[in-house]
């Protein structure tokens, strides 16, 4: 059964607001260069429109705009405003290719929001389009709040917007109350009044933005607003990446976007704005292309499409192989494979055994225990090709005291010392140990992320590191421990012992 | 326009399978007593069916599912089991009230999964439904992949199935490859060849899997399957808040959830298996009822429907108001009244502006810079009011070294000196200020949450800190630093004043 019954191959255009409705995130605020590097990122990858934000809503946002406006990019630029000369004046200022012009139109907000009568509202939404009009610029209207408005109203204001010159009509769940059937019958009925391209824009407080959003395309609209990791007012806007990756791979619709660069924007993005995606995320969280249950590794490496809908590589992405006590024994095969560690058929099946057995016992099976399972099992020292093993640290840090860390090591039996200041504990001693990691064997950290701590400080923090060898081999490392410096440092050695194992196991084998 | 246009009253049954799809999640692992819990909360939140685990992945999983279905929850207990005896004759030893059986149906799982003939699947799937019920106990049946699977065959199998005894019929979308529309029509085809009750299990990869378990209930389904916080293999399973509150609010169908309980239970399974909820998810995530821009805060300050379609409290939360660059006066003014200062009209523009000024420049407004900021304004000492004061702090952590810190505070300018180990810096310096602050003035830390940082070791740190008061006032404060150590002090201080001064500002208030 195909998910599609359509055989037209239409294309869809994506307007992106992660600039501007994904700026409303609480607690997001942006750089003027952290979000000219998203636009660029944004115009790369192929977004139709960008919505570089609201000028009227501060000076600084207004410069940010313009800026923006002014790099040339592939995407289109465009301006939110309200139906406003002065907001349109400011939009103007800023020389966008697009100015979205919105303004209320349900019973609700039209009194609490705005205070105006729908007579008002009718009026505003004409003048402001015919203004923009007049200068030139394209213009796209929304009335907001459309999903919860009267029918008639809509309709009439949609007409009358259409006379007045927009260019594109844009229909808001503004509060996401929508459902994919109800958005069909909107778009519709929509569709019988006006004539230019219908676009969309859901939100997700029932989760079912995207849903909705594509449920708009099926009736006959052209364009879905989206924003980067769902981002957006409360539960955020139809993500980005979800909205784009369905349309080609389940309605094998087209999009301008270049799909293999869905996961980096997607890091840019939450790293940029600290708002971190979460593990089951679709298509661009860390568990999207991960198999831990045994049916489901087994899977997976006999043939993907067993458990893959989606070809990790179509989103810049690559499959993920998990120990821990569901795990199978091909899946753990995979993850020793990788570091060259190669046991027998007999020692597989003890190592499972007694992954199964961490497992239970509530515990998540780390790098470093499976590294010590398995060298147990096969009678190696495998924990003892510590290449790397720390002797001494300590670290301290407080008022007027610089975060300064002292670190004693051995690589291959041989000491060395060596100390760091830096911005905090963890950073101090990292860079102590990388000091004498990069000098020695070219190895430095080439990503490091706490997950984050819910519950009180004396919980477990799980830091991952990941660190790259001079070819540009990069493995990663994680550790688990109350105390955060601890777990850091654990997670680097580890990283750096994974690493040279596996530079060493890669140069034994290609001997002769 | 309402979203749904029926008006009969249906009672949908959640089948919540949080601990076995959900415990399936990479990286999750729990303890016997973190099941029970999650166990006891799911049926304190009403859930009709606990899939509690999969009783022959291995032994101790086998002993938590028998543990769990001894506790005599209200909730009805099941067990996964393949289409195998010997999983079957696990799951009974559980004495569940219900065995879900599952087998692949679709080309690829039965070639390359299982690696049986159409027939064969056929075979074990009556086999063992017989089996399970010769045994007494009820049995759901899921032929799996069933979404991909050729609709003959489905409809053959389930047709079998019916007669050997199955209880209810599972549809799952194992690889989360349907749309809404597509769900419809599979699910009121197999409803022409069988009685039974229907149940869906949608996983989430395109981000639908909400949206299809609703499909699957307006095509006549009566149970979903749902995970916590949409956990489960991959990109997971169909949330359970989402789905439950869109059942609630939008369809107005009945379930036997009371939703009252969503937002603890998120937390709970959220802190348990360590996996974050992201900020912008629906229902549960931070930002849910969360509003920062101007037109939205005083748009819910007037009337809480223009912008809230979920009232908070029907999910157990509450609405949060957040100052930030976007933000309108009255949403900063509302944060302001929280805590007890109460600026003139003229006074409050010029926070705005300066708030919106600090935001510009990319900087997130902390509850300690919008103090500074007021207090700036104001003229008053509000910057000065910090009631308690951090006078020295040195940290120490290390190799042999147990986590160390010292502290030196005023408290209304007396002067106060303490010190204490910990499980590692952070720890140890809470509690040495939480000796001093809960002798002196019984507050006390009753959360402490550190977000997740992506990057490098020097990337900012979050840190949010709950502090309580002796009559159960709860006061959230926050600071971000590059040093982890010196964000949590900061953190922690600021909400010890923002404490102090709310119980003080308060006192005043009552006098005659």
């Amino acid at each position: 059964m195909t998910a599609a019954s359509t055989t037209q191959t239409r294309t869809i255009r994506i307007l992106d607001t992660t600039l501007r409705d994904g700026e409303q995130t609480p607690g997001v605020s942006l750089t003027t260069d952290d979000k000219i590097e998203i636009a660029q990122q944004l115009s790369k990858l192929g977004v139709d429109i960008i919505e570089a934000g609201f000028p009227s809503s501060s000076e600084g946002e207004k410069r940010v705009v313009r800026d923006i406006a002014k790099l040339g990019l592939t995407s289109e630029i465009c301006a939110l405003s309200r139906a406003k000369r002065s907001d349109i004046d400011a939009a103007l200022d800023c020389d966008v290719d697009l100015i979205h012009v919105f303004i209320p139109t349900s019973p609700v907000q039209m009194k609490y929001a705005v205070n105006l009568t729908p007579e008002q509202v009718l009026e505003s939404a004409v003048d402001s389009i015919e203004y923009v009009k007049k200068h030139g610029v394209k213009c796209e209207f929304s009335p907001m709040d459309a999903t919860r408005s009267e029918l008639p109203f809509i309709k009439q204001i949609c007409q009358a917007a259409q006379t007045a010159g927009m260019d594109s009509l844009n229909v808001p769940d503004t509060v996401g109350i929508m459902i994919p059937k109800t958005t069909t019958q909107l778009i519709a009925e929509l569709k019988t009044v006006v004539s230019v391209p219908l676009s969309i824009h859901c939100h997700d407080d029932f989760g079912l933005a995207v849903a909705n959003s594509l449920a708009a395309v099926e009736a006959g609209a052209s364009q879905i607003h989206t924003a980067v990791n769902g981002l957006g007012e409360r539960a955020g806007n139809a993500a980005l990446e979800e909205v784009v990756t369905t349309l080609h791979v389940v309605y094998q619709y087209k999009t301008n976007i270049n799909t293999r660069l869905l996961y980096n924007t997607s890091r840019l993005v939450s790293s940029l704005t600290g708002i971190q995606v979460q593990a089951n995320k679709a298509i661009v969280g860390e568990n999207a292309f991960a198999h831990e249950s045994g049916i489901h590794t087994r899977g997976v490496t006999e043939q993907p499409l067993t458990f893959e809908p989606i070809n990790p590589e179509l989103v810049g992405r690559t499959r993920k192989l998990v120990a821990g006590k569901l795990a199978g024994t091909r899946g753990i095969q995979a993850t020793l494979t990788e570091i060259g560690i190669n046991p027998t058929e007999e020692q597989l099946n003890e190592i499972v055994k007694r992954v199964k057995d961490l497992g239970d016992k509530g515990k998540l099976v780390t790098d470093a225990d499976l590294l010590a399972l398995t060298s147990a099992v096969m009678g190696e020292v495998i924990g003892e090709q510590k290449i790397v093993d720390l002797c001494d640290l300590a670290v301290i840090t407080g008022i007027k005291v610089i975060p300064t860390a002292s670190v004693r090591l051995t690589l291959d039996g041989k000491e060395y010392i060596a100390s760091e200041t830096g911005v905090g504990p963890v950073d101090a001693v990292l860079k102590a140990i990388s000091k004498l990691t990069n000098n020695l064997e070219k190895i430095r950290i080439s990503e490091y992320r706490l997950e984050a701590i819910t519950g009180g400080s004396n919980a477990v923090a799980e830091v991952i590191i990941k660190v790259e060898d001079e070819k540009g081999n990069i493995i990663s490392a994680r550790a688990a421990r109350e105390d955060i410096v601890m777990a850091s440092v654990e997670a680097m050695i580890n990283g750096i012992n994974k690493c040279l194992l596996k530079n060493r196991s890669t140069k034994q084998e290609t001997k002769p």
